[in-house]
Parts: C-alpha cells; structure tokens; sequence
C-alpha cells in the first residue's frame, strides 16, 4: 500500500493504521468522526458526502454518512467488524497512490476532507455506558500487592485463575488533553491513625491500554473467548489516574472508588484489532491453565511499545520518559478479559471500555506507575538534574504514547496511537 | 389535600405521592413520562398538552411537554428541584376535588391522562450513566463482615469514617419484571481449593433503596452536603442481586464484580424528596463524628417501612415476607453519600443512580439478604409448610415493597414506591 500524502516514517497514522477518533473544527463545529493519514485528520463525514464509501456492501454512503455524523462512534461501533473492516478499506483506497480515488484527484475535496491535525479539536470518542478496569499484568498485581498488603498476600490466589476485575467510573473518563485536579479526601494519618482530610499527596499515574466494546451482547447471554475479537472495535491508550494515599485508606473492602473516580484519561485515538493485526504476539504463558471459558489461542497478545513521560512545569524540557513498557507482557487477554465478564450474563453495549489495568514489565525501567517507580514514595528519582519525582507535582503533564513497529516484507510498518495527556492542576481548597 | 379519584386507603398513589416513571401503552408505545394516582398511571404527555402546566414559571407546559415526552426520566430531571416541585404541586392541582381542574371537568381528556396501571408497561425511569452502590447499613456491613473476614475483622476501621461505597455495572439495572437469569461463574471447592466453573448455588437478593441524582456537577467540582438534598431528584427501590459464592471467590482485593453485574432490579416509580418530606426522622447517632465534608442535620434518615416477600413456584400463594426492614436504620444518608462522592471531583450527571447498600434492621426479622437470614446457607429456615430456603430456588420471585405512613392532623397520610419484582430463571448449560 502507498499513500498520495507524505507520511514520515515515524508517524503514528501511516496507512495501515487508519484509526478513528471524534473531532470538530474551526469550519465545522460539529462533533463527528475522523480517521487520520500523517499529520492530517480525515473528516469522515465529508468523505462519506463525496462518495467513498459506496463499494462497501454492509456500510454504504448513506449508512456511513448518517453514523460518522454522529458526535460519538457508538452507531459505527454497532455496526460489526465487517463494516469496521470496509471503512478502513475504503479510506486505504480513498488515500491510495494508485488505482480510482476521487479524494487524490480533486483538490477542493481534498481541502474539505483533509484537516491539519493541529487545527482539530478532540472529544471522548464514544459515549462510555460503563468502564471497568482490569488488573491483568502479573508484574504489576505483584508489585503493587507487595507494598499494600505484603510479600506473602502480594498475588491473592484467585489471580492466575481469573481476570480480577472492578467496575470505573464512566463519567470521569475523559479525553487527551484535559486537566485533571488533585482530588482531596481522607487519608490515614500514620501517627494517630485516624484519617485526616486533605489534598492527595500521593497522586499518581497509571499505563494502560483499554479496549472499546463495538458489539454488545444482551442480559443474559455470555460472549464465548473465541468469538470476543469480533465484539473488540479497538484500542486506546489510557491513564488511570490514582490517589494511592485516598485509595489505601478506602479500598477494604470494597474495591477502588474516590481514589480512582476523580478522572481517567483516554487518547482520542482508537486503533482496530485488524490494524494491530500484523503485531500480534504470544501471550505470557499461563499457569495454571485457565478454566475452559477462559481458555484461548496463545497469539492473543499485541507488541505495542508503550512510553510514560513527565513534563514539569519548572523546567523548559520536552517530556522525560520514565518508563517504557508493552502491551505483550498483559497476562491476560483483551478476549479473556471480554469472556470473563460476560460469562454470568452481563450485559456489554457499544462504547463499553475495558481497562487492561497498569501495565508493567519485568524490568525497573518498564513499570507503569510511580508507585512502583518510586516504592510508595520512599525512594524518590531524578527527573532532571534539578528535578526529582516520588509521585505527581501540580503542574506536571504525564504523556502516554504507544506504537507498533515491524518489518514486513523488507518495508517497516509502523502504527501508533498517538498520546494521552493531561497536565494535573491544584487541588481546590478546604 | 383531597383527590376527585377514589384512591384506596392502602394505596401507594396518594395525592400525597406523585411518583414519577417511565410508561408505554397499547394507545401509545413510546415510552413517555408519567406519575400515578390510585390505581391509575397519569400520561404526563398527554397532561402537558392539555395546559396542566401553564402556571409554572420553571416548568412551563411547553418545557413539560418535551420533557416529559422523553423515553427517560433525564431531561426532567435536569431541570432541577424547583421544576420537580412544580410539576408536582401541578400534578396534584390537576387531581384536586377543589379549585380549577381542566381534567377534573373533561371525561374525555381523562380518558387520555388516567390509564389503568395494570394496563401500561413499565421502563427504566432513568438513562443510568453511572450506578454506584454504598453499604450504608452498619448491621448489615457488620453481619456480612462476620461471615466473610470473622469477627475480628468485621466492621473495616474506615467504615464509621466514611460511607464505603463501589461503583456497580449501570448496564445491566432492570426494571421491575424483568426476569434474572442464575449466573455462572467461578467459585471455590472447599475441598480443592480450586476454583470450579458452575452455576451459582448461593443466589441472594439484597434490599435497598436507591437515590437518583437530579442535577448533576462538573468534573473537578464538588456536591456540598448542605447542598445534596437539591441534587437528588428521588428514592425508588432496589434488589441488588448477588450470587455469594462467585462474589466470595473473587472480590478481594477490588472488589465485588460478576458476583453483582449479572442484574440489578429497580422499581419503576421514583417518589421525590419533597413527597418524603413528612417522614423525615432521626438517623442513627454517628459516633465517632464523621469529617466537616459529611457533617450534616441529623434529621436526614427517611422513616420508610420496607418488605422483601419471595413467590416460590411450587406454592400457590402470595409472596411470603421473609423480612420488614426501614430506611430509617441507614447509618450514612444519601446526603452524606453524594457528598462523600463528589469530595474527590468526581462528576455527576442528571440520572446516575447510588444505592444504598443492603438495609437491615438490628432484629432477626429484619434482615435485608438471605445471605444473613440463613447465616450462609448455614440455617435454612421455614418459608411455607412443605418449603424451606437457605439461598433462592430457580422460578423464585422476589418481591420488594415500601411505603411510609403518618399521621398528620389527624389525618392518616400513606405513599408508598409499588414494587420491585424478578423472577429467577435457570442458569444457561455450561
């Protein structure tokens, strides 16, 4: 596949990604959907009005017209793989340097269809019914259950037997870009060992990468692991921020609630599974087997090379990367995921996100959370040579970003997700 | 206030109620607004257009018109308390026995409003964008916590500090009649101690009453406790379902998950706060005294008398009580819970529904789960002659109801919340 359009070779939206996202701009101040060629967003909208999707057998002009001008991908989510399929394909063949393309021809279609991405504005790619986080890397399960509860009770037994799992809060998911304020709460005072009201002073992020539901399921019914990958429109990059100090205190035991549900940023971007097809990789392997409702393929996981850095405000730096990761080192599966949570009848619906919980690595430069980074606190690190970091300052900007890289028949392939980002701002006043 | 309908002494639907619902009708399938009275819907539509709103200067009947037009509940709910308390104080003008009252004086017009309850379905009152649930009974937390951690670790050393809530699945909350199927899932062989994939064998219901939030806050702001009361546009009632053996294996440490995401049942009427006036009481003494941020009147607890009764097939017989709970003994008032969960930012939206968590009352008749009326399954009990239940049976139906009853000026004042209903149906083959 070659593209018309000059895409850089380290760009995140080459042609064979074709991603989509919600945007509005300047010309059109209408929320509606958009997929992106190198450093230009593709209004969706305006390509389906120029007759680019007509070869496509479930889609079709009028079908993609009515759902790309949508302010939200649900519709298009709803409408299954094969037309997530055909859309991609018809935008590859709008963007093509060969054969018919009425987009490469026509230079004021070109001037409607093509947005400089910089000049966009972004919004929640989908109306999120429900959010629900999962806790599936076992590095950062261990990690995490060794400062908060011990070496002996780190992985609790049910862990290698089943996707542990707790339900987000939607309303706060928000997209790249948003400020998120330091949330205030109670917290365990060491010494009196009653709690005490104030600022978050543990403010933290967490790596993850979360998949969007595209088609439901009913009351009732259960997806089966091998049928999950149609269900799955695709992926985005997400922060799950946390208050660690809120989020011991309130934790037993009922889960993660004022700890979490303060805000939880997503990349506008989602990339679909046929994109991140050529990138699939081994899963780690599992032991114990799991239950046969849970028992899949083992090339279910993807090589997406994941990166955290941190802005500070006082420092006229580009982003600090402090951890590098990727998404193959998540135990469980998107699928298995999926399956699990259907398996007693819940219900999913199009938009419905699923966290893969933080994703970290074996190794101290692939932890997904400061947290582990800085051991709850104790053993703070240089940012920069004036700047050290145990947990978030107010005004630093945490950027995620993720990309696949291969070489496929002598020719790197490249896709990314672009970044999820968000600047923490002070917490209000007592 | 006197009525120009005979309503039963009994009934829920006093003018003194107003409730609010969802609706549809063989006149009318789409879903629409409506109150009761007596043994009558009131199509809030068909009333709007009538004029019944046009000396409300929030309301309006143009507004009333298209809100309550809706398939949900949100739009009017938006509007906040002074149009809830309009369109009630409208509603119950157009009910009077005394004054001007187009519907009182046109049989035809009534023909259209007054619709026979039996005769109209049900629907969700709200779109629920987010559903969270609270565990605001401190003896049904300390029951529960005796069974699951032992004594020692029963009450957790947060509870009386804050009310321990977690967010619940918003996609699978049902209206009332809508039927459940048993879950399957992963519980634990105690003789194994390995998990086994099977039908959930201790399927519970739990009782509670559920607010649902009117107007909503912004992502970063924060719900005052003084303020709560005009945030809340209602209570309705609430069978959190939950199968005890999946529910144990897997919640530590985030949390209950498909142990409760399989159903959630609430009743279709809504009763406002402005109808519970009259029965505000006491809540329990708080002690010690929660933070400044939960500090509130201590008359925030509601006196209402709440019953769960289970229909089992195999008798033909009404649904037998198996216990009589009240609102009243809630420890922490949705007051405090909205306040509690908007303290960290976290936003709320018009129609996001918090639980109260299972109500039980400090007697042995007035527990609100099976899980601590059979101690566990440990002491099955009596349900009829030839029936005995320690967890439900497949073809049960669980029956809750509530209202509250007062005297006022020598009058005996009655509202009441209808029913939430379900009918447990087997588990799918594994």
């Amino acid at each position: 596949m070659s593209c018309f359009i000059d895409v850089l070779h380290e760009s995140d939206f080459t042609i064979h990604n074709i991603p989509f996202a919600i945007i509005s701009s300047s010309e059109s101040q209408a929320p509606r959907a958009a997929s992106a060629i190198g450093s230009y967003a593709i209004d969706l909208l305006a390509l389906a009005q120029s007759g680019a999707f007509g070869k496509c057998s479930v889609l079709g002009n009028g079908v993609a017209a009515r759902v790309f001008a949508e302010p939200t991908l649900n519709a298009f989510m709803a409408l299954g793989r094969p037309a997530w399929r055909e859309a991609r394909a018809a935008i590859q063949a709008a963007l093509s340097a060969t054969g018919t393309s009425k987009l490469r021809e026509d230079e004021e279609l070109r001037q409607k269809v093509l947005l400089p991405l910089e000049k966009v504005k972004f919004h929640l790619p989908a109306n999120i019914g429900d959010y629900t986080d999962f806790y599936a890397s076992k590095e950062h399960a261990t990690n995490v259950g060794v400062m908060f509860r011990g070496k002996e009770n780190a992985l609790m037994p049910n862990w290698v037997h089943l996707p542990v799992g707790y339900h987000g809060r939607a309303s706060s998911v928000v997209v790249s870009g948003t400020s998120i304020r330091r949330p205030n709460g109670l917290t365990l005072n060491a010494e009196t060992k009653l709690p005490e009201f104030k600022a978050s002073r543990k403010l933290d992020y967490e790596l993850e990468v979360a998949a969007y539901v595209g088609t439901g399921s009913k009351l009732g019914d259960s997806i089966a692991v091998g049928d999950a990958e149609e269900h799955i429109f695709g992926l985005s990059l997400m922060n799950d921020w946390s208050a660690r100090d809120i989020q011991q205190y309130e934790y037993v035991p009922l889960g993660p609630f004022l700890g979490k549900n303060f805000g939880t940023t997503v990349s506008p971007w989602i990339v679909t599974l046929d994109a991140l097809e050529p990138f699939r990789v081994a899963q780690p392997k599992q032991d114990p087997s799991p239950a046969a409702y849970l028992s899949a393929g083992s090339l279910d996981a993807y090589d997406v090379k994941l990166e955290v850095a941190i802005k500070p405000p006082t420092e006229n730096t580009p982003p600090i990367v402090v951890s590098r990761s990727n998404l193959k080192y998540m135990y469980w599966s998107f699928k298995q995921m999926l399956a699990h949570h259907t398996v007693n009848g819940c219900n999913m619906r199009p938009g419905d996100l699923l966290g893969s919980g933080t994703i970290s690595g074996p190794t101290p430069t692939s932890l997904g959370s400061l947290l582990e980074l800085s051991k709850n606190g104790n053993e703070p690190f240089q940012l920069a040579p004036s700047v050290t970091r145990a947990f978030i300052e107010d005004g630093d900007e945490i950027v995620i970003s993720g990309h696949c890289s291969k070489e496929v028949d002598g020719q790197r392939i490249r896709i990314g997700f672009g970044e999820a980002r968000g600047v923490v701002v002070p917490a209000k006043s007592l």
